[in-house]
């Protein structure tokens, strides 16, 4: 290769990796307007902000499929920038590829209504939810349906459109591959949690439920995300009505959460929940910001790592024995009488509830299984958006047993398709086996891991984090990141090892 | 004309508003960024926030520099359009015209630099402040200089390049006229300031320092704000260093103030001042957002508002009639023991302090004098940066008769400087001018105006304003809104006579 051909390929991959960051940060903008829109822009404002998103979202697919785009991949692929397909720039050369295949697919005009429309319907769904009135809700599904449906054509799709939506949340996963992992899980968890429900020892939930003044929550669940590793200098904590967490750049990451004082779970495993996500954010490699090899692999690789310090630390006995020194005495009137076992067990007592995000480990996949069947009746045309309270209601009772009261505890209670979202709740349930793995593989890896969170150091689990997830960024993807790391391929049987090892011995089978 | 140049100048002009308001989307995503940055951005946030609003001004030039505005124009101009120099569509043509003429003269990369250089150097003035040290600030007041210079270069001026710049801010004013309207001012103020201070009677301000609790200060202030007419569905009060009031676009306007528990004034009156910001962007005729007729007049009209309701209105005996009951109900061992012309005399107490946000309505302007000669004499090259503080301190001594003790509360004061705004700080004496004449000319045209602040009623005033101020957004220029409402130029009579007024029966005089 002469020295300006050289030139001219790292020109070219320099050029093209200005176009990513230039994008990303227009996309922190609007995280940051996001971020807004749920914790303290005023009523008042969400039109405008309907309009600001919108505007925004056209300029980022601007910029993703700038006429520029093309010429420079073609130059930059085949190169010996992209040789070595692990290096930095073949990465980066890939995935803007993956991104840039996709986006140059769908018209602009599809872009910023679906930006706007989904602002928009999620003021709606506050409303219907608030009211437990689907039918305030029905239109604006209708329109998130058929713009999804547009969206899915645009990309086009092997088998099922889908497959085209999943994909932009769980890059290069399919429906089919998702079912039937659901279904392996479904089988073995479904015996499990009958065989708990009929269990001799019964938890005594009623703890969780006294006062638990909301100030002291705070300062707890402060306490618990610095301890295992969230750093508020480049970042924050609000209050908000559906928790989430958001990346607004390096340096720059917010969780939030919500406080009820009649229930400790809430805040609680929210905090530590979003903090895992924060811990991913910010680990990923700042000076890398705005190109693949600074992002996340995929939104199920992010949930694992919340679903990971919720549940398998923060609902663990080797945390609690740390921590519930702490949190009793933040507590004395609810928790002043309460042994530690009693509390542990409490905390992970596994019962069929409505509300997903206040589900236990174990039923709460059914909750996924439920909406990844609705949402693939629904863009199939089996299912009409009418019809899905009933439709909804229906398979809840096959899949928990229990009836649901409303749609305000049932089909209204997420907020993911109001915000237009379709595709994304199997990567809560991918996240809940991917962390099973992981985590089975850190304690290997990493002797003593569990010894340390009772001294209260969360270290040595943040660092093998890091150094095998966190800071690769996007370089392997969902699937070859869980192989690497784990030696084994995505299934359900870490998870279920996991949980059966984790509740026999509580419920005293 | 024939119909096809009609289309043809209707399209033009619809072109040209519809890159308006583009550009004025985009500077409401600015607006929320640095609102987010003075409010809940964590540290760690910085660097990134500087390239988000770098990258966002550069966009909004962009947009403003179109390379179709230029033709646009030509066919707006002169068309019928234009003919009726009141109408909407001449004013948003004449308005798009100054604008476009100003920033087709900067560089982009000029554009840029400003934005980032500005975001990081408040940064490091807020240390140079907390620590009192010039030196940490020095350096980066005088890259704010140099790239205030070349912006006013840029721009052109007849006289001074500081006439150039403080036309960004109080747009067809000049520094030559500014200063002949100071002049005048200071020569009644000075004499008035020293009977004051020689006269028999004397406010007790120490009950203004008395225990405050916080919380009742927000209450109050909340109720303050309201009663006056802040729409809070639109609008939020927030908490920070250095208060300011922001428009986020139609529906979203905020401000921000600070709480000391021993010190009332700090946050009542600073909450009255920005809730007369507010009232204003709340008052711009919504559905021309983005264009000129949506937007302020200047910054002059745009503080006489914020002057009118904390001075004329929030400092009178009216607006007490209604509000001290309520007042000392709030802080019962604060004022439990205060009559109300005690506290009147003490919240109008005239005296020469260091602190311009804290100076009582007369010295205030002396404040004022002191910058607008420093930023002359700095532009001009005849100050260097580095001699400031001793400039400052010697001018002040000389104004207001009492010595600088520290650069803190000195030079270092002020946030402007640090956020690159050079030409701003006469706006502030601009207002108080204006608000003096619009509130002489309300209590002619409205009877019965201040009666109706003692009954709590403050509809008429806001309606006056609306009718009057508000709702003709940019139509007439500042110089001719005032001449149009009042039937005067501006001048300082009637803001003198307001002082004399005011503060001679309080003094005993």
């Amino acid at each position: 290769m002469t020295t300006a051909a050289k030139t001219d390929v790292k020109g070219s991959y320099d050029r093209l990796m200005a176009l990513s960051k230039e994008a990303a940060l227009l996309g922190t903008c609007s995280s940051l307007l996001h971020w807004d829109k749920e914790t303290y822009m005023p009523p008042g404002g969400a039109e405008h902000r309907a309009d600001q998103l919108a505007y925004l979202s056209g300029l980022i697919h601007d910029k993703m499929v700038d006429p520029s785009v093309a010429g420079l991949l073609a130059r930059c692929e085949g190169s010996r920038l992209a040789q070595d397909p692990l290096s930095v720039e073949a990465v980066n050369i890939r995935e803007t590829r993956r991104a840039y295949d996709k986006e140059v697919k769908l018209p602009k005009r599809l872009v910023e209504e679906l930006a706007r429309t989904c602002s928009l319907s999620q003021q709606a769904w506050v409303e219907a939810r608030r009211d437990s009135d689907f039918k305030k809700f029905r239109p604006w599904l209708e329109k998130v349906m058929k713009l999804n449906r547009e969206k899915a054509e645009c990309y086009g799709y092997a088998r099922s459109p889908y497959d085209a939506l999943i994909d932009d949340y769980e890059p290069y996963e399919t429906s089919g591959n998702i079912a039937k992992v659901l279904d392996g899980l479904q089988r073995e968890l479904v015996p499990l949690i009958q065989r708990l429900a009929a269990a001799p020892k019964r938890p005594d939930v009623s703890i969780l439920t006294r006062r638990y003044p909301v100030e002291a929550q705070r300062e707890l669940g402060r306490r618990a995300a610095e301890a295992i590793g969230f750093d508020l200098d480049r970042g924050r904590i609000d209050t908000v009505v559906h928790p989430f967490c958001s990346g607004m750049g390096p340096g720059d990451t917010r969780i939030t959460t919500r406080y009820n004082e009649r229930f400790i779970n809430e805040s609680f495993f929210g905090i530590m929940h979003e903090t895992g996500h924060a811990l991913y954010d910010q680990g990923l490699p700042k000076e890398r910001f705005g190109t693949p090899m600074g992002s996340a692999v995929s939104l199920g690789i992010h949930e694992s790592q919340s679903r990971l310090w919720e549940n398998f630390v923060g609902r663990g006995r080797p945390f609690w024995t740390h921590f519930y020194p702490v949190a009793a005495k933040s507590f004395p009137e609810a928790l002043g009488d309460v042994e530690l076992d009693a509390f542990l067990h409490a905390i992970n007592a596994v019962e069929p509830s409505h509300i997903r995000v206040e589900a236990d480990e174990a039923t709460y996949n059914l909750h996924i299984v439920l909406r990844f069947e609705i949402e693939a009746a629904l863009l199939s045309g089996k299912l009409a958006v009418k019809d899905v309270p009933e439709a909804w209601n229906k398979r809840f009772k096959e899949l928990l047993g229990i009836k649901v009261p409303d749609d305000r505890r049932g089909c209204l209670q997420d907020v993911h398709w109001s915000f237009g979202h379709i595709g994304y709740f199997a990567t809560y349930t991918l996240g809940n086996l991917y962390a099973a793995q992981f985590y089975a593989r850190a304690k290997k890896d990493v002797p003593g891991l569990e010894a340390s969170f009772a001294r209260g150091d969360f270290r040595p689990l943040l660092g093998w984090l890091r150094k095998n997830i966190h800071g690769h960024g996007a370089r392997y993807r969902a699937g070859e990141l869980v192989e690497k790391v784990t030696g084994k391929p995505l299934g359900h049987h870490d998870l279920i090892a996991h949980l059966k090892a984790k509740f026999e011995p509580l419920y005293g089978l």
